[in-house]
This record gives C-alpha cells, sequence and structure tokens, in this order.
C-alpha cells in the first residue's frame, strides 16, 4: 500500500518528529511511504520509514537526482516543478498532511478533487460559505493519522 | 496582461453571472482571459469577454480539443489531466477566482505558492493554527475583482 | 486549425527563412501557428505569421513569459521543461518539422505516435530493420510544407 | 543506478527475451530498472529484474495503478499521458532501446537532448543529412547493453 506524507520542505523540529513518527509506523504496517522527496517533512518522514526498514518514493520537481533527501529509496526526477505535486497525490492511496504550506494545500485540494483520502495533523482547515470542508479527516496523533489514512486508502 | 478564472466547471446560474461580468470587464481593459476551457465558471468568462471581443486561452485537461467551450480562442490540448491546473495558475499575472471546489482549491494553493495574486469572489477561506490566511483577496463584485487583480498582476 | 512548426532553438539562416516562409503562408490560410515560443525555427515561424496578421501560440518550458520571443500573441507558461513537446504536439492537427534536432526529434516522435501527420523539411530520416519510416511526409518547400499539412490535418 | 529500459508495449517473443535478459543483468548488477510500467518490453525487463531479485519502477501513463504489469514494485501513477515518457528519460542515468515504435523514438529523443546515453537493440536508426546519428550506441547483445549503459550511466 502506497500512502503520501505531504507537508512543508522546512518545518519545525516538532513537526519533524510527528512526521518521522508517522514514517516510522507506516513502514511497520508494510506501507511506502510516497513524498515529494525534498527536505523538512518529507525528510523526516523517510527517515522514520527508512528506521523501520520500510520503502520510500521522492517524487522530486526538479531536474537533480541529488535533490533527494537521504532517506530516498526510489527518486523519480520529474522537471515537472510543482506540476509534480499532482503525482505526489495519485500515486498515493491516501494522503497525511502534516502541517504545511501552499504546496502542502494545493495537494490537499487536489486530493480532494481525485477521490484519495487526506488526514490531517495540524494542517489547514477550509471553509466555504461558512461551512467547515469536512473531506480532511483532523486528526492529533501520529498513530491516529496512520491507522486512519490505512483504513480509508482507496485501491 | 493574462489574468486567469477559476471555477468549477458546473455552477449555479448567479455565479455563472458574475464570472460573465468578470470576463467582459477583462476583455474591456485589454486582458486576455486564460481558464481551464471547459464548462460552468470557466465557459461563462469566456462567454463575457468574447461579447467585449476580448481574447480567451483554455487549457484543457483531455486530449481533445472539442471538449473546448465555445468561446475559447485559443485551445491548449495537454492530456496532462488535472496537472493542468499548474499550467493554468503559471500561465497567468493574476488570478480570479469565483466560487469553486477541489480543483479550484489546489489552484489557490499553487497560485499562493507561486506568489500569482488571487482575487477571491464568494470562494474559499482557509486556516492554518486559528488564524485566516490573508493571501487571497477577497472582494464581493466582479468590479473589485478585475480592478484588484489588474493592480496586482505581477509582471 | 492549428498548425504545429517544430525545429531547433538556433537555425542557420536558409532555415530560418523557409521557417518564416512557413509560418506567413500558414497565417495567410488563417491557421493559428503553435510552437515551443523560444527562439530560431519557432521565432522565424511566428514573425512570419505576423507578418501575415495571424495568431502565433508559444508552449513555453520555463516559468518566464519573457522566455517568449517578440513574435508570440499567447504565450503559455507550462514550468515543465521538456514535457511542454507534448503539449506543443497534441495541440496542433499537423506538425511540420523544419531541420531539427534531439527535441524535434522527440516531438517526431510522439506526432507519429498520437497519429498526428508531420510534414519535414529538411529533417531527420528514420529507418528501423532497414525500412524508411514513411509516417514523415517528405517536401522540399514551404509552399508545399504547408498545403500538405493543412491537406492533412486531423480534426 | 537507475537504468530505463524502453520499447513497446506489446512484442514479438524474441524481443521479450532480450527485454528479459536485459532485465536480469541490470539486477545482477544492482541497478534498479526504470520503465513505463506496462506490457511488452517493459514488463519482460521487470520480469527478468525479478528473478535476479532486483528492484523495478513503473511511471505509468494513466490514472490507475492497476494497469502496472505484475513485475512492477513501485508504480508511479502519472495521469500525464505520453507526457511520462520524459519522467521516465529523466529518471535513467542510461536507457537502453530494445526495438520500440512511436513512443520509444520519442524517449531516443528526449534522452540524446538531455544528455542521457542510449545504448539501443535492434532499435531506430537516425539520420540527418545523409549522415548517421551516432547519439545511440548500436550493440547486439544483452550483456553489451547492460554493460555499455552502465559504463556511460550519468551521475
Amino acid at each position: 500500500m502506497y500512502i503520501g506524507v505531504i507537508g512543508e520542505g522546512i518545518c519545525p523540529p516538532d513537526l519533524g518528529r510527528v512526521a518521522e513518527e508517522v514514517g516510522f509506523m507506516l513502514a511497520e504496517k508494510g506501507c511506502t511511504v510516497v513524498c515529494g522527496g525534498l527536505g523538512g517533512v518529507m525528510e523526516a518522514a523517510c527517515k522514520g520509514a527508512k528506521r523501520a526498514g520500510g520503502t520510500t518514493v521522492g517524487i522530486l520537481p526538479g531536474n537533480d537526482r541529488r535533490d533527494a533527501n537521504e532517506f530516498v529509496d526510489v527518486a523519480i526526477v520529474t522537471g515537472l516543478g510543482e506540476a509534480r505535486n499532482t503525482l505526489v497525490v495519485k500515486s498515493s492511496q491516501a494522503v497525511i498532511a502534516i502541517g504545511g504550506r501552499y504546496g502542502t494545500l494545493s495537494e490537499i485540494g487536489l486530493s480532494l478533487k481525485l477521490g484519495i483520502p487526506v488526514v490531517g495533523l495540524n494542517t489547514w482547515q477550509l471553509y466555504r460559505e461558512g461551512e467547515l470542508e469536512t473531506g480532511i479527516v483532523p486528526v492529533s496523533t501520529a498513530k491516529d493519522a496512520v491507522e486512519i489514512a490505512i483504513s480509508l486508502a482507496t485501491r
């Protein structure tokens, strides 16, 4: 099972710890971690997954495989810039958003559009016409994020 | 000047009227209208632009130019699926979001990420850690949307 | 009708003259010229088209609309790098290859794959198992290139 | 080291046997096999690689991971159509073309454009102005293909 982890490329230590825990637990459950391959939340999730002996995939925006963080097993070099966000989402059966800024927001939008479940840890809250968008499942621990993402994952 | 108009492919009549007005005023000001080329808000904006004798560009997700609405002058056939959203945003110097669902949300995220100004008419409100994201400039009329988008447009 | 003109971004003067003639004649026939938006053959074709009052579309690989040559009417900013070649081809109902190096070769391959007619002026000759690939229609004048491309154009 | 294997999605048995041998030897040498993830040459190469206990990556054109052949370890779902060819090439440090039709031709063009070495087994021969293009290194055995691809691989 492929689970995406999305979040900012530079992140505060507490988010990094959560992302690492998420990566660790995903690998323990036998999931491949898919991400954008760079630093911050992506790197922490990959680091956690490798600690548990898992497999990590980094889908890079640029043209140089050496942009991948050191915990990426399989680096995909796209040269697509931000359009690679679409591939991170499409290659995942569910997505865990950890914190995150605008790039993460675009990935959340794409996931919801494509019907790929999104679990959110300290991430965006979205409103339309005063109503909270309920497509993002809010959780407060890495353990819940992983368990819910796996339970919701599409085929 | 290229201004993007983003919004849902099927929209209620009141949003369509606003989108048409936005398209009309953009063309009056000499702007080229960029959009995703399909129906709903996109079609209404193109229709308005053509009424004012403007130019419209539709960047299509699929492989068939005949998917373009009848008011598109220049149809770009991408075959990229949702990844074409990136191109709509990058090809615009500012973006006007009118209503919109998940695809529009992803385009708003990308615009903010890329530093492309976003003006919002009855669109998403975004919060991070209880704080309203102020990157989207909220307006309540087509006239304000057009004037502010033009004034904020990047080079 | 959209006709693509493909060829190298830096080209010798004789190829440039042919490309300009091709652009001129395409515009005279009412065709929109689609190209990669940069210099060389692309610029010459756009220049010719504008001399005849035509419309030109440049689908750019990078992130900056100012990369477009001065004869591009509608610049599409893709940020996709070489993957934008696919869009040049898909947005064209037939393609005229003028000279060309490796990028042009990839566009010829894509056109043939997609069933989009290719007319070749002084371009690649391709062999498989000793047999000449006949998918490229060889011509020797701008006039023939334009007339045959228009006659073969897909819907 | 990532080595791409490109070729047609439906192939005659003799090409399939060669592709399987190529995949097997690449995996024996510790290379990850990158391909388009579908049938024919791609499937045969993955099958060979898995027989040798290697890792295989399939970069799919469509939106469904189940399009991947059964020997793909890591499936990347792009939804980009033919534009995914660019990713197969960019994610490889050298490319082995086995037979191949138009899609393969486009990948050869892209590889040459990007400076990624191409080794050819029974593939296209390309001429410009009567001169054979020497960018494709022709070989006649799987063993030579693998050894030369590895020796030429970029960083």
